[in-house]
């Protein structure tokens, strides 16, 4: 056996965009959260944006009955054209667009998306506006793929938070090609009203920009029915949906997603899956099309199950001294305001106070922090604390303690 | 409901990476194959690397414990610890080198190797050698990222091919940063002998480079074991394998596979995973775990499958008038010299003469082209046949149909 020496030890130098490439910093926030638990103290792990519940079963069958009939071979590099179809269907009847399959490229989960989109429209240089707070592979990606990331807010309303849509505009500069819409919004559960699509929908046909829809929340609501910048005219050809069966369905862990946009854009994209991945797997594009077509009961069953854990960790902690939290009709996702209980407890820092909270409570959960850099002159501090991943019983249990250290000051 | 215009009807550029992004024409082949079909014709698909052999039931049945087991959750992004070892056991005993888990990072494929070991090492300019004829996604992702491709060749020797060294050689210069290499290869079947592979690592430590060793195929042998440039002392610390488990366990369609290399690298291309898929799908790594550590039958059984695929394949092929066909003791290609067959027929071009055989015969297959552009001097033709996906009757009827064809002249 030969031992590896590191590469070290060569003369290994990294590609220099390396240097440019961001993370998910709540994996760290993971593994401090596992080691606490190791250590056999009992963790409340609201971190991760992941489901403690089952994909629904005629899905899974699905997927078991087209593996069993060998599935298993290379298939379309676009999808397998039912599932493509739909997907088509699917979503041109929830955002009256009329899309065909050809307006469809399928993907191993929803996040190659963003990838694909910007090796596929972005220059180097070219600005790209996206969220911040946000999900921070935006501008990881914009960033090692040499594009330029302008960042844009949200702010804390009285009724929620809502897109800070002056500051959008007045970011737009002659280089600003490509905007980022995460509408509905992960970490703040905002989403736009009819009006503020309008005013996105002047900026995109101003300035001649293209827009990825991230859409990985459109059927994670709670009651009325969601919208998307995509419905309105002129937006279709201009606008890329991210779309993602993970939240809907309960299937992060298998990795199938959608881009779904203008055909000139999606066969750039259908092109970029025979280099990167060849195709999805097979036989999981079998179950995506239960999902689409069959009983809905499973996706019914997770938001009624999602609801009751939203509405009691939102009265735990907006009854908790010094929180304020709002909730949101969207996401699985809460973002409280938590400035007053940070300054109670003597804390100035994100995580010093993220990390009291998790040694003396268990309660493991995401700062503002982890969806990007604060921005100048930001004063206010937040929490993202992800429900999904708990059950009623545990939320309350890990909210409880949170509560009670508060109180205690 | 809108209709959806074309998105030329906006203004739409395309980033100008994209003309520089090719593909696999191959999939043109398989378009024009399934057309002929669709009129009735009977087509044998000697073109496409895919398998019509089923998965090994043991690694089916893994599958599916881990989906009813709810393996259906995000899981690292590295891959799931078990795997992890288990690739690191399995490379480590086959390559005599110690990898640990720590050197593994589980791709959805083993296509997407190519592109991450890009991302992580290669800079705008850098020149990295890769082979022609060869897999047509190097040349692509070497131009899409922002390379310079340099390619070397394999030359035809009495028995079988060989890789031109002495080319390989020249074609250093002071930029040349990375090395493609595809032992044993797709789609001559050609291998390094040990001399050839201790010339290549000279090479590498002289030059300073790091080297992709796509090994798709180490494992799809007739006889002897394969050797890796990896095994030579100093390798192991300058490439990076790319593993998959697609043709070994005809699990093409699974999109399953890893990077497995230096630690340095490798943190890297899991910020890489992090970025652009987030994880491989959760429930087939455990079937992942069966392949590598259950029952091997299966393996055996896909061997000798294909073993007399290529004996009936290669003895028609070489008895064929004006084709001249050696049998490699590795892939499931056959690479025959066709020049004579060719200008029998008074063609001097691929297309017409490959058009003229499906169209003749049905026989549906690559060409040279398929595998990147004829280099200066070329004057031999080759056509390359995948003995994978067709029983040996019908290689028997679909084969002896050309040969035929090619008698007649």
């Amino acid at each position: 056996m030969t031992t590896l020496p590191p590469a070290a030890a060569t003369q290994l130098a990294l590609a220099e965009r390396v240097e440019r490439l961001g993370t998910e910093t709540v994996f760290a926030v993971s593994e401090e959260a596992t080691a606490l638990a190791a250590q056999g103290q009992r963790v409340y792990p609201f971190h991760l944006g992941d489901l403690n519940i089952p994909t629904p079963p005629n899905i899974v069958e699905a997927a078991l009955r087209a593996l069993r009939a060998g599935k298993t071979t290379y298939c379309p590099n676009a999808g397998i054209p039912e599932l493509r179809e739909a997907l088509a269907e699917d979503v041109s009847r929830t955002h009256g667009v009329n899309y065909a399959a050809a307006n469809v490229a399928v993907q191993p989960g929803g996040k190659p998306v963003i990838g694909k989109f910007l090796l596929a429209l972005m220059n180097r240089g070219d600005e790209v506006l996206y969220p911040n707070p946000g999900f921070p592979i935006y501008e990881s990606l914009i960033r090692f793929f040499g594009g330029q990331a302008v960042p844009y807010t949200y702010v804390e309303g009285p009724n929620g938070f809502v897109l800070d849509l002056e500051g959008l505009a007045s970011a737009i500069t002659q280089k600003t090609r490509l905007l980022i819409l995460n509408d509905l919004h992960n970490p703040t559960g905002a989403e736009c009203s009819a009006a503020e699509l309008e005013q996105i929908a002047e900026l995109v046909r101003q300035h001649n920009l293209y827009v990825l829809c991230d859409e990985a929340y459109f059927d994670v609501r709670y009651s009325g029915s969601s919208r998307s910048l995509v419905s309105l005219p002129g937006m279709a050809e201009r606008c890329v949906i991210l779309y993602t069966f993970s939240k809907k369905y309960a299937m992060t862990g298998w990795r199938l997603g959608a881009a779904i946009g203008p055909r000139e854009v999606i066969d750039v994209i259908v092109r970029l899956n025979v280099n990167i991945e060849s195709c999805s797997t097979h036989f999981i594009q079998w179950a995506g099309v239960e999902a689409l077509r069959g009983d809905q009961s499973g996706a019914r069953q997770i938001i009624e199950v999602l609801r009751k854990r939203r509405d009691v960790a939102a009265a735990i902690l907006d009854s908790t001294p010094g929180v304020r939290c709002s909730v949101p009709n969207t996401t699985f996702y809460l973002y409280p305001n938590v400035t007053e209980a940070l300054h109670g407890l003597g804390s100035t820092d994100y995580e010093d106070f993220r990390r009291a909270i998790l040694k003396q409570t268990g309660v493991s959960m995401c700062t503002r922090l982890h969806f990007g850099p604060a921005l100048e002159g930001e004063q206010q501090y937040y929490l993202r604390f992800a429900y999904s991943g708990l059950h009623t019983q545990e939320i309350e249990e890990g909210l409880g303690r949170l509560k009670e250290f508060l109180e205690r000051g």
